[in-house]
């Protein structure tokens, strides 16, 4: 299918799938390690309510988090639906969203211990908008420039499709200035955002 | 085979086996990490036995979630081995399964912790029940809405399939409220379910 | 190729090999996470020596941990390479290998703070060699019991496999047992084990 | 394919690929796990400022390490696109590289808290050093020795291949010495080598 594969363009998407489900796997599933088991006064429910209570921004930052970066997940799935080769560019873009992945869980732990710091708030909303950053930019490469990806993606479709990947991009950025104005209105969008992104696809009629 | 593919809707399960495996990977693995060294007072056997003792309630809600866990990884196993597409539906109620399941290694050590609290054994139990809500939902929209499913397997046998879905989800539910009752029953609940699911599967005479 | 394919019985082990990797590579990585930095009092390199000298047992147990669970993982890889269907009970099986390689974390981290306590070294060795009795158990139900393996495979050689799986197992329990009688010879074993394994491999001649 | 498949020699990388990827996504995703959320005295910005400062050199050597792992991921990407065969020295050359790359974390752990400490600086480039020489062995025996590559890669590719593997090498094991002469110069390699991986992929023009 591929004439000449050069150690720089090959086919087939796979390992970089395996190694991107892997790290984002883990990602999801360590923010709970954050969460450590308080130590209760005595043994009264009220006292694990009380604990519950203190832990609440810590759970939502969790749940913020699981879902937004389950949202990262579901649009390189989609994306690498279409992509059918990769070279060392596209590795490289990858390995670049990952890193800032990879540090949401620190981010997260940090805006469960303070979140209303607006400085807090900013790094927090600042890492995802990097992170939709790098993506932008594997979409750029893999549809313009490096051809990796099936023709029978049109060029509109292409466009439109990376378009869409600097609205959730610019929504994070927006929200890291945002925090140091109004941080609870920083604090709604962050919230807000991975739930814009699933309730329409769920509300979507069945054709 | 699929005549008009959309962004919603794709052959195959792959990279959502890999994450979820991943997930599934991490959580079953990581529950061991809640198991912190005892510091012993002396070198005798008997500080050695003391300290088991005292982690015993830990060491036995790590195995019972290690099976419950793994019950989740084999019904998906099974469910996926008959589901031949994926859509944006499914990739978010499967997350939502996800989601449940990696709270379990907090509720596990809460558990460990305080294994007599009716509220603390009410959360463990309520997780998952949830979990088995999220598998119920996905079964449903696999099997009767999305048309997810290889159409060798019969309508009677999807209804089958998805009314034994609520069978552990109703027992989970059911001991979050036997909890507030009598605690150990609940107790005893959490525990046998792995073993009513595992028991039989292994009794079952080769044919 | 198999022709009335059962919920109990499927083609291909992809799916479970997946989640033991996983779980082995969790494993593997995580046990340097045991290994805490420490705290010098100075920053000459004679602290740093100091402060290497008292983590040597911890590194010694990580090293043949690692190379322990590695060898499982070959093992592993092996008896895959011939296994053509899965069903559930060889999933259980599995299951039970990879639930008493998850504990090898916390007893790799209790014999790296106690390691010449006979009875932390005898449980080091018990959950090795419960761990070889479940991998051995999965042999014989594959090879003789759920014919879930290629044809090619001739009996005798089955039969052969089968034995040796209960070496290392036959060594991990004997370990278990001398530890309380002398505890160094008892450690000494359990490191010679994965070098009895990989060295043989590495010195066969090229065919 | 291959006419006289033994156990020592079989068809495809999968399981050795996904086990690898399991083992690296988790080191690069663990490493932010030694980022601990520092305790601000108030709420101020100037707190978190200053909190990020003492962190930086932990958040530096995170930064470092994870392209340092991510350049060894895409290395071995690279490497098994070729390679059509494993035996057991070709899992074991591969297990001694993951064994170097899990001890990663804890150099970078050890260095970010003695940034400027010669042994601590040595070790950090040793272990690399010898993850390399892991690389450099696997190449040897897979391209000269054990006839596991695609027969379509010339033997002056395989020639130049392999003498680049030796490369970062000696650059990690030439840092390791030089630590003890020059701390800054050592750190200044280690920061710079994975730049000068990534940039001239990046600077390439397209074909």
């Amino acid at each position: 299918m591929t004439q000449h594969p050069t150690p720089q363009k090959v086919e087939g998407t796979t390992r970089l799938e395996a190694f991107s489900d892997g790290v984002m796997a883990i990602i999801v599933t360590l923010l709970i390690f954050e969460l450590h088991v308080p130590q209760l006064p005595d043994l009264s429910s009220q006292s694990v309510l009380n604990a519950l209570w203190v832990l609440s921004p810590k759970l939502i930052s969790f749940g913020v988090s699981f879902f937004t970066v389950a949202i990262y997940w579901v649009n390189h799935h989609h994306f690498f639906t279409r992509i059918t080769h990769t070279d060392w560019k596209l590795l490289w873009a990858n390995n670049l969203l990952l890193f800032w992945l990879t540090i949401v869980p620190f981010t997260t732990a940090f805006i469960g211990d303070y979140p209303t710091q607006p400085l807090v708030v900013a790094l927090y909303a600042l890492v995802l908008g990097l992170a939709g950053m790098a993506f932008a930019l594997m979409g750029y490469y893999a549809f313009f420039v490096g051809q990796l990806i099936a023709p029978t993606v049109s060029l509109p479709e292409r466009r439109r499709e990376y378009a869409r990947a600097w609205i959730g991009t610019g929504l994070y950025l927006a929200s890291a200035l945002i925090a140091f104005i109004y941080v609870y209105a920083a604090l709604f969008i962050l919230a807000v955002i991975p739930l814009s992104f699933v309730v329409p696809t769920l509300m979507q009629a069945e054709e």
